[in-house]
C-alpha cells in the first residue's frame, strides 16, 4: 500500500482509471481493502446526470450527498471489505482481515458523506476505503465478498416490500427485471408473498426473474402483466362476480424500470385501490395524470434505500442462504474493465449485477 | 309540471339555460324536486375539458361516467331534493315531501350512470331528477336543503382525511381553501386532529379557513406554510435535536388545489416520510420529479370521492350540528345565474360554495 490507490474515478463527468489518495482513518473509523463492489444504475445515472443528480438530492435535504462535482469521485456503494487497521481510539473489536459490509455512510470530520456519492471518501471502485467502525457489520458464514456485496442492493427491494401494504390475495407485479426488479423478486419470495408476476422485454432477465423466485414472466410486448396478474388473482372454486371484483381491486406493483413514462404507465394500467411501489430511480422530471390516480383511488409509495436494521438483516439472510443471490451475479470484472463496462450497461441485457473486484 | 322542465344545460361545450325532459321514474326510482343543488369545482372543469374529462374516466374504467357528449347535459351532483313521486313497484317508504340526499348515482336500465355527469339522468341543475330510492337518505332534524346539499362535498374532505394514515404528532397542513380544502378542514376540525394550518392566496378563503376550524392561516407569498406546520409541530418542553427531527418528519398535507405544478410544488417543500393527500381535481397531465419522492421517501394518496357509509355519516353530523357548514355557502342563485356564475367562479375569490336553487 503506497500514498496512491488504483481506482476506477468520475472526473469532471468523465469514467478513467486512475489513482487516488490513499484514505486515512480518523479516529473511529477503519481502513479496509475493497474486495467486492457491485455496479448500480445509479452509479450510471450519476455519470450522465451528476449536476442533476446532487442538486435534486441538495433540494431534497440530503446533506450527506453533498459533493463537489470539480474534484475526483470514486463511486461504488455496494460493496465489502477486508479489514487492515483501525484509525485512533478504535476498540479494535475487528481483527484484520474479517471481511465486514457496511451501509454506505461514513461518518468524519465534515459530518456524515454518503460513501460512493462523495469527494471526501472514496467508494468501492478503489483498493481501499475508510468505513465507520460502528457501522461494521462482519460478514458471516464465510460467505464470499462478492455476495456480501450484494446486501446493499437486494436490502433495497427487501425495504420496498417492508413499505408496501401486503393483503391476503395480492399477485404482487413486478415491472422490470434488472437488479432492482430481481431484489423485490427474492424479498417478495423469501416473505412468501406469491404468485409473483414479473415483466420484462429482455428474456435473459426473465429467466433471471424465474431463478429468483418469480412463478411467471411475461414480455409486456406480447401480454399484459396487469391483466395477466389479474387473472391469476381470480379466485379457483369462489366464483361469482363480486369476489372477482373484490380481488381484481388492490393491485400491488412495484415499479422498477425508473424510466421517464413509467409510472404514467402503471397508473394507466394498474386496477382500481393500486397501490404502486416505486423501486426504480427515475432522474428526470416526468408526467402523471393525477386524475387518472383519483378516479382509480390509487397509492404511490416512493421507496428510499433501507433502514439499518433491514440492511442487516440482509445480510445475516444471505448468509445463511435463505435469499439466493448467486444468480444476480452475471460477471466480475477488475478495475481497467469499469468504464467500457459502464458504457455497455447503458443498453439493458443479459447482465444483472456486475461486481468490481480491485484486486483482479 | 309539465313535460319539459327548466334546467341550466351543458350544450356542446357551453352552458346554458334551457329546457330539458321532465325525468320519469323507472322501477325502483323516484321522482324528486331539485331543491339545492352545489356548484362544484368538477362542474367548471367539465364544461372547460369535458372531452379530457370523459376519455380520461373511460380510461379510468369508470363505466357510470359514460357519456355521450354531443346531447343536452344536466349537470349538479351535490344535489338535495324533495320527493314527489315513485316509479312501479316502489315501496313507497318515503312520503311526498320528504327531503332526501343521495349518492350522486342512479340504477336504471341503462346501469349505474353518475348523476350530474349523464345524458340519460339530469343533475341538480335541472327542477326535476329521478333517484334510486334504495340510495336515499332522508334529511334529518329539518336541516334546510342548502346545508343538507354540502353532504357530498364534505364527505369528500371526510374521506380524505379518512384514508389519510394520521399520526399523534400530525400537525395537518391543507394547502388550497377553496371548498375542497374547507371540507377536509371541517373534517379535521370534527376528529380533533390538530393543530391544522392551512394556505390559500386570498384573503376571504383564509377568513373562511379559520371559520371552519383552521388554527392558524397563511398566505403563501408571505410565508411558507410547510415550514409554519413543522415550526409548530416542535415539541414544547421535550426539545433536544432527536425529537426535532423525529417530529419534523411524517408531514401530513392535503392537496386541495388542482392546479398543474402544485403535486410537484408541494413534494418540493414537504418534509422527509411525508404523507401527501390528493384531493384537488388536476385535470391536465402534470410533472412531477420521482427522484424528489425517493429522496424524501414520500407516499402520494389520490383521494377518490368517498363511501356510501361515508356519505350517510357526514349528513348525519351536518344535521345534529356536528360538522357546521353554514359559513361555506356564500351565495344561493336561481337557474337563469348559473352561466354568468360559472364564468365568475373561475376566478377563485371570495366564493366558496355558491347552491343553486331551481324554484328561486
Amino acid at each position: 500500500m503506497g500514498e496512491d490507490m488504483r481506482a476506477a474515478i468520475y472526473r469532471r463527468g468523465e469514467l478513467v482509471v486512475g489513482t487516488f489518495a490513499d484514505p486515512i482513518p480518523e479516529a473511529g473509523q477503519v481502513l479496509v481493502k475493497t474486495m467486492a463492489c457491485g455496479i448500480c444504475g445509479s452509479d450510471l445515472h450519476f455519470c450522465d446526470h451528476a449536476q442533476e443528480f446532487t442538486s435534486l438530492a441538495s433540494r431534497a435535504g440530503v446533506a450527506a450527498m453533498e459533493v463537489d462535482l470539480s474534484r475526483d469521485i470514486v463511486l461504488g456503494h455496494e460493496f465489502c471489505g477486508e479489514v487492515m487497521d483501525h484509525g485512533p481510539s478504535s476498540d479494535s473489536r475487528l481483527k484484520p482481515g474479517q471481511l465486514v459490509c457496511s451501509l454506505p455512510v461514513v461518518l468524519g470530520s465534515p459530518g456524515a458523506r454518503t460513501i460512493g456519492y462523495s469527494d471526501e471518501y472514496p467508494g468501492g471502485f478503489g483498493e481501499y476505503m475508510v468505513l465507520t467502525e460502528a457501522l461494521l457489520l462482519p460478514v458471516p458464514n464465510g460467505l464470499p465478498a462478492a455476495l456480501a456485496a450484494l446486501t446493499e442492493p437486494m436490502a433495497v427491494g427487501w425495504h420496498a416490500v417492508e413499505i408496501a401494504r401486503v393483503r391476503p390475495h395480492h399477485v404482487p407485479l413486478v415491472i422490470g427485471c434488472g437488479p432492482v426488479g430481481l431484489a423485490v423478486i427474492a424479498a417478495l419470495k423469501q416473505k412468501q408473498i406469491a404468485p409473483i408476476i414479473a415483466s420484462d422485454l429482455s428474456p435473459d432477465r426473465r429467466d433471471l426473474a424465474l431463478r429468483m423466485g418469480a412463478d411467471a414472466v411475461v414480455d409486456p410486448r406480447e401480454d399484459s402483466p396487469f391483466l395477466r396478474a389479474q387473472k391469476i388473482a381470480r379466485p379457483v372454486g369462489i366464483g361469482g362476480a363480486l369476489s372477482n371484483s373484490v380481488l381484481s381491486k388492490n393491485q400491488l406493483v412495484f415499479e422498477c424500470v425508473g424510466l421517464p413514462g413509467m409510472l404514467r404507465h402503471v397508473m394507466d394500467n394498474v386496477s382500481e385501490e393500486a397501490e404502486i411501489v416505486v423501486v426504480g430511480a427515475c432522474m428526470q422530471p416526468d408526467s402523471i395524470e393525477p386524475m387518472m390516480g383519483m378516479f382509480k383511488a390509487l397509492t404511490v409509495k416512493f421507496s428510499r434505500t433501507y433502514t439499518g436494521e433491514e440492511f442487516a438483516e440482509v445480510l445475516q439472510m444471505i448468509a445463511q442462504g435463505a435469499l439466493d443471490v448467486s444468480p444476480l451475479v452475471t460477471d466480475v470484472i477488475g478495475l481497467s474493465d469499469v468504464p467500457a463496462t459502464f458504457d455497455a450497461l447503458r443498453t439493458p441485457g443479459a447482465q444483472a449485477k456486475v461486481i468490481v473486484d480491485p484486486w483482479r
